[in-house]
């Protein structure tokens, strides 16, 4: 099975449906596939071959779809890029991924002509319109334009396999140097059927692209939707108040959000007054849910049904997941479920043995939607792919019924005095505080602790509070050692395009020891 | 992706929710994968490897399930008998097939043990308790004596990968001598997603197994099922009354029916009185539905939400469906659906070449559940599968949007003068009839037309009517070369265990030139 049959298949059976909506453009099954296959030639006709790189440097859009698909159906590789990276990240990611095209919004357009010679490989620049109108530069093609001499033929895929490399995903890059996560066909398309079972989608299903489509927490649904025949509806980029408007404007029944948008929401003034009735599922993902968001988020929405997705890049991505029935149950909300069907997961102590019921350990995972590797990274893909199980870096504890819980990253646990400190429980409790907007909780270098526990807060518009009162407050839910040993108030705090904290970020900027 | 790993994950997450209901017996998933894991030792104990046979003589049971997942986590190859064949014609499979262990109800003991000296190669002989008692025979042990010294251990499934045969299925035989369709642990598990998407699976399904589990039918739900953490009921055999006791009782949310059984519920005298509420969704397969048939049972069950699906053992079974939300249009009754996720279909001309809309052709299919071909028949098998496309032999048209209607078998097309009728058709117009109750059309040898139309009907109990009234029915409904030449009146018409009507038996005892 491969990405382009799951197209097809609802091209033919679903003709006449709506596949894609995106501010005033909506094509149906048969238009989207129609304009797939224009663009498939258009390719082909450029010099793309099986193999070759295609990178996206876009906004959410409709023709974001498009390329997914015919990149995929020739058997060559997309290539989503971040559009939040700075210029540098960006060279850097497209010498690693040596693409032959690349497509960008009109907005981007100065990014790129700065860009043209220090990235040889791109032969083929094509721009795609954005809101603004705006000259055209030379050697850049439109969009369009790179359509138009083309007709609909069938979609032809013949010399694609499923274990071909349909897309290589950046990671975020939370942890050091962004790796490019190797995806195959049958990586995404395994994750599709898992998460449409999971998500319980199907042709009626109409979801909002409202999280960025280069992320895979997006990704997580897009060939799954495609697959059972949803409508995709596109927001070109994240608003509270854009995505308020989409929703009583267009009634799409689903969405995934990242928490920091289901956060930005609930704290929008104008949330209850909006009428998100069309919506019915909310899933969530791409980082943790503090609890007390998602306990807000259940008051200002009672109709909406929960799922949280937990996942990464390197597993297509989704691992486990939380139904709305377990959000029933209150002690399972800081849960992110349990791994969801085809997919294979073992809780391991350092010695690679399993650990008991509530002991924490690594993550491994396997199955049909672990990725094939890192781009051009044998070492470091060495490192996490063991026997075919993926090691994730997160660590994690089970109960009973096998609901899993993650406690940190490997890399942002804090051993301070001898003992582990899970940042995010320390977080969770400083969350619990009316004041609190947000919160990032790091180690920093300490001489008479290894490493010391210490708190970046972002307060409420509304709210005063002072440093003092806060620490008081994690003293009260605390063990001693876990309690912060500083804290400091923030205006913001950097996050990666799916709403990650960079605590790398913040541990670089303040390991200088305290004074 | 294996079956056993679908079991696994559902003992683990899902270990305190019913796997299955028989009667009094009632198991989690955990006491199920319990008793799995222990009649896997036991088999393995008993020599069984990776690659040998173990053939199943049994009603329903919940032992059918343990025995399907013990012997494919060995890697071992499941061979379910249909038990309504002659003894002769179980020597024959068990001949084809040769197993080392058979698995049998004690019903059967007697057929057991007149075929010992002439199936040399079983060496194990596990007698089901049924529902008499009776004395041991000496070389026959019990189901659970075999089980009674193993305690439960982690299901282990070391050798086994997704392309080892899981299961021998013997085809009905409605066409020439019955063939061992070889379907893998990949062909079953994909039909196991296809079917848990079509069919809306999930954890809170309570499905009945009514049709007899040793036919795909039935099978093209047990393992999409197990994959969900549904709930299976075991129906031992299908009786009317049994089966609305059973739905009052046991309050199943899911059945598959083929449509014989269907016809008898709907005109069982009680059926109106007994309360099926709690089943939402009937899914009809396993042979053509008469869409009179169809129209009675949504007039008898308002509340019901059909959905029909089209398939066959060679393809694990399902290749199409037509859901609940297609049933509202009235056209579409009679259609089979359109193709579900991850399968092809194509419809051919005897050159090979794909026809256009409403021409007749045979249907021809691909995916990742195409059987991987016949056990020991390497020339049938490529009769019928050529460059990954199995060959269905049933001859079928579509619409614009892709819907498939069944016009017949390639082998019970009657060419009668020079002309093709399809058998199907006439049986929907004397299904009209208000005195039909069940109807065959075939062709018979006429020195004049070379086929001859004929059609053999069941009269209803309380109707009255005579050969020529039913001609002129069809003569005012039917192109005059469509018509019958002959009728008969029969009692009773033969059928498969899957409801389908044997013509083949119908031909030969109708071969004689008419009087």
């Amino acid at each position: 099975m491969i990405l382009t049959k799951g197209l097809l298949r609802s091209a033919q059976n679903f003709s006449d449906r709506l596949a894609v909506v995106d501010g005033k453009v909506a094509h149906t099954y048969r238009a989207f596939s129609d304009r797939v296959s224009r663009l498939q030639q258009a390719l082909k006709q450029e010099g793309i071959e099986k193999g070759d790189r295609v990178a996206i440097l876009m906004f959410n859009d409709f023709r974001y779809l498009e390329l997914f698909y015919a990149v995929t159906a020739i058997g060559a590789i997309a290539v989503p890029l971040n559009y939040r990276l700075t210029a540098a990240e960006i060279v850097e990611q497209l010498r690693d991924s040596s693409p032959k095209a690349l497509f960008f919004h009109q907005e981007f357009s100065p990014i790129v002509a700065g860009m043209v010679m220090r990235v040889l490989s791109v032969r083929l620049f094509v721009r795609v319109e954005g809101e603004r109108k705006e000259e055209k530069i030379g050697f850049m093609i439109d969009y369009e334009e790179l359509l138009r001499p083309y007709s609909p033929q069938p979609l032809a895929y013949g010399e694609v396999i499923e274990d071909d490399v349909a897309g290589i995903f950046y990671t975020g890059g939370t942890t050091g140097r962004s790796k490019g996560v190797m995806l195959t066909h049958r990586n995404l398309v395994s994750n599709a059927y898992h998460a449409a079972l999971t998500f319980r989608f199907d042709r009626f299903t109409r979801y909002v692209h409202a999280a960025p489509m280069f992320h895979l927490a997006d990704g997580a649904c897009t060939f799954a939707l495609t697959l059972v025949g949803g409508t995709h509806h596109i927001l070109r980029t994240f608003q509270p108040d854009l995505f308020l408007d989409w929703v009583e404007q267009a009634q799409p029944t689903s969405a995934l959000l990242v928490p920091t948008m289901v956060n930005r929401l609930i704290n929008h003034p104008d949330v209850e007054k909006r009428n998100c009735s069309s919506l019915r599922q909310l899933i969530y993902g791409g980082s943790a849910m503090p609890v007390e968001v998602l306990k807000k988020a259940r008051e200002v929405w009672p109709h909406l049904s929960f799922t949280h997705a937990y996942g990464m890049s390197e597993a297509a991505p989704v691992v486990t997941a939380l139904p709305p029935e377990d959000h029933q149950v209150e002690e399972r909300l800081a849960s992110c479920g349990q791994v969801v069907t085809g997919v294979e997961a073992k809780i391991i102590n350092d010695h690679g043995g399993e650990v008991g019921v509530g002991e924490v350990g690594e993550l491994i995972v396997r199955g049909p939607n672990v990725m094939k590797g890192y781009w051009n990274r044998p070492e470091e893909t060495a490192l996490v792919l063991r026997d075919g199980w993926y090691h994730t870096g997160d660590m994690v504890y089970r109960d009973e019924q096998h609901y899993l819980y993650v406690v940190d990253r490997k890399k942002d646990m804090i051993v301070t005095g001898g003992e582990n400190v899970y940042s995010i429980e320390v977080e969770q409790v400083l969350y619990q505080h009316p004041a609190v907007l947000e919160v990032a909780v790091i180690g920093v270098p300490d001489p008479d602790w290894v490493e010391a526990v210490k708190a970046l807060v972002v307060k409420r518009a509304d709210q005063e509070v002072d440093e003092q009162t806060l620490l008081d407050f994690c003293r009260e839910r605390l063990a001693g050692f876990k309690v912060p040993k500083s804290l400091t108030f923030v205006e913001e705090l950097p996050k990666s395009a799916a709403g990650k904290i960079l605590k790398r970020l913040l541990r670089e900027q303040y390991s200088q020891p305290a004074d």
